[in-house]
């Protein structure tokens, strides 16, 4: 037993052996996992903080009811509305003068030139009403808007597809055609498959307008019966996202906004980067749970009550290590209208890439300027520039910036670069609204 | 060419296929890398917000000529400086007490007396000094007693270590002794080595002194030579961060503790956790700063001016999962002390281990009480609880807790546990000495 004892105090008494230590560079050490955890528990503390510290100043705010008269002005006249019935319209011509070309009553310059005023009148008409009616509140018309710019881009989507089936039938490459609009994989259930002109249908044309995506194809895929519990939990998130978001804009972005007219009044730089980067975190959020509530919930909504197969609302954009991978990934339906319908048919053209990647982003900063300048009646250019300006972004992050840098970038232009454009148009919008009234 | 199209305008005709959305549970997709890059740009924009505000409200409070004061009452008072000199007597104490024992003038008895006595007087003749002298400002006090406490731990495992090699001698036991003083692994230079009682010199102990170490050991491992670039770059990191550390005390959370007092006093309790919160931050980061000034920057220096070669002073406590796990490897010079000279000697002496853990965790309450209470003249017991509640927290965590959400509740401990100890000793010295004036 001595001898033992005297052995564990040998190896008690030597105990310290040359070594560097874990944060020198010499020691080659490199697992900082514990360190991705305590950013989350500082991010979760910091905005607990936050959140107690507006409650304390404010009280509550958040009041379900204030959101009526967003899309109400006048409870007697509901020009929104009635709008979204007209467009119907647009959708039962377009049928037609698909119907009368299949027959050849229509000569293909006659259906094209048809195609053209239709849309022309859904891009003029709303925005014509929309600032010429009084009654028509902001977040009204935005909603109007919207929704004429959706069936737009459906309608072209839906011309496009009919002229190529027709295309192909004339060029009498007829075993081609077939199968294009009845797929041969599936030749088990071809008897369900549809093939052109077959599709020209009311029920068609209606289950594309309310589909979500926007190309059109003859015989989208369809999953085999509605999942209940899938739909509902996805109807839950729907309703429980659109009560956080309305609450937490008039808890938290609203006064924040107000706060911030008067250091932008003064043009006070450093109080108005303080005000810019305190709007940025509750601009950010909602704008994640505006992404999920209408990319993953009320698509896959949609989708599961409709049957509607694919799911690809979105792919791993939070990834992006490029600006264009985050424009090419986070919205899918567009980006697939734009490749399919916009980019390509340029491409095919002639002309070069570098030029139909350009049209892209410049379609896409036209239409979102008129989705804010309209509805707000101000014409003030920050949204498209906005746009554009991604365009040397991309080309800066791709060229200097790599892996976690390229990622964080894109982060900082989307933490950053929205508020700036949400406080230019508040300001405007408030100086042209209320600025007059306390001169 | 006609054909080719065909078959490129059939491809981009068939469109969609059936597939889930990437955060349905269905789809398998597990890559969410880049949260982490947006957990790191909130927190850093987060925090560029609240340093703009800061300085917006406050201005630059910074300034290092504040610091004099806080060590210095009555310049022509050093007491502080004079306890310091005074610690070499018990430095010499010590040596003459080996020194006779290794010759064998004084009994084994007596030299334990001598040595209790010594260090009796350690704990107890600074602390007296620290609360009667009136000019020992708190700060000041602090240094002495850490200083005082650091060296007693040392001389206790200075008494132990001598103490193994005599037993080993008198056991007759001597190849073992030897092996142990001069490591048989090292035979060239075994020359070089020291072999008891050949340690007991004025250059040994002084260097042990200096060393950072708390274990004594007689041949301690070398580093051939100093690395110059290496230790300027420790320095200049040693006092770069401690002008980091005294401006953000004096810009960030000397503020925040003075608007804390009024809620403190009130027993506001929603004020209490928001400024709880608002503290929790810098305190820590000032803490995280501390850590990697101290324990890297200091310690390193310092061992590479002395050729020390062990510099192990912490392990990857970051990634720890259970509290146990922390408080073993966040201070090792400590955890060894404990380790070696106390937790080893009680389960020799047939103490269970968890009693054994337990009366670890009592002593080092026993000694943050100490270095805490006696410079502030106030005797409070929080941190001393703050340290025995580590045991039932440990408890808690290591059964309920594991992998990531483990090592959150580790960083949440620390993050929200120190700014509670704070504010307690804060509000209660502020009670003491301005809490009068205002009533």
């Amino acid at each position: 037993l001595k001898i033992t004892n005297i052995q564990k105090k040998k190896k008690n008494a030597i105990c310290h052996r040359t070594q560097e230590s874990l944060l020198s560079s010499g020691s080659g050490y490199k697992n900082y996992r514990g360190v991705i955890n305590w950013c989350v528990v500082m991010l979760v503390l910091s905005n607990a903080r936050l959140f107690l510290e507006n409650l304390l100043r404010y009280g509550v705010l958040a009041d379900p009811t204030q959101v009526i008269p967003l899309f109400l002005k006048d409870p007697y006249s509901w020009p929104a509305m009635c709008l979204l019935i007209v467009s119907n319209v647009f959708i039962l011509v377009a049928l037609y003068t698909e119907r009368q070309l299949s027959k050849g009553s229509f000569s293909e310059l006659v259906g094209f030139l048809l195609h053209c005023i239709n849309m022309a009148v859904m891009l003029t008409f709303p925005a014509a009403v929309v600032l010429l009616v009084p009654s028509v509140t902001p977040v009204g018309g935005a909603v109007v808007l919207g929704t004429y710019t959706i069936l737009l881009l459906k309608l072209y989507s839906y011309k496009d597809v009919n002229l190529w089936c027709r295309e192909m039938s004339t060029q009498k490459a007829k075993k081609l055609a077939r199968s294009l609009s009845c797929k041969s994989q599936t030749l088990l259930h071809c008897e369900q498959q549809v093939c052109y002109p077959g599709n020209l249908t009311l029920k068609d044309i209606y289950y594309f307008t309310f589909a979500p995506t926007l190309c059109y194809e003859l015989n989208f895929p369809r999953s085999p019966n509605i999942r209940m519990s899938f739909m509902f939990r996805r109807l839950f998130e729907m309703l429980f996202f659109t009560q956080l978001l309305v609450g937490l804009t008039q808890q938290w972005m609203i006064p924040v906004i107000q706060s911030s007219m008067k250091p932008l009044e003064d043009m006070d730089l450093s109080r108005m980067t303080e005000r810019l980067l305190r709007l940025a975190v509750p601009n950010h959020l909602l704008w994640l749970l505006f992404f999920y509530w209408f990319f993953h919930s009320s698509l896959n909504f949609t989708a599961e009550l409709l049957r509607f197969g694919d799911r690809q609302f979105y792919k791993d954009w939070w990834n992006s290590e490029t600006v264009t991978y985050f424009w090419q990934n986070w919205n899918i339906p567009v980006h697939k209208w734009c490749i399919r319908h916009f980019y390509k048919p340029l491409l095919r053209k002639g002309f070069s890439k570098m030029v139909s990647q350009s049209a892209v982003f410049f379609l896409s900063a036209f239409f979102h300027e008129y989705l804010v300048s309209v509805p707000l009646r101000m014409f003030r250019l920050w949204a498209f520039m906005g746009m554009m300006a991604q365009l040397p972004l991309a080309w800066f992050v791709g060229r200097f910036l790599r892996g976690n840098y390229g990622n964080a970038a894109v982060w900082l232009s989307l933490i950053i670069g929205q508020p700036i454009a949400v406080l230019m148009y508040v300001h405007d919008y408030y100086v042209l609204n209320y600025g007059q009234e306390t001169n």
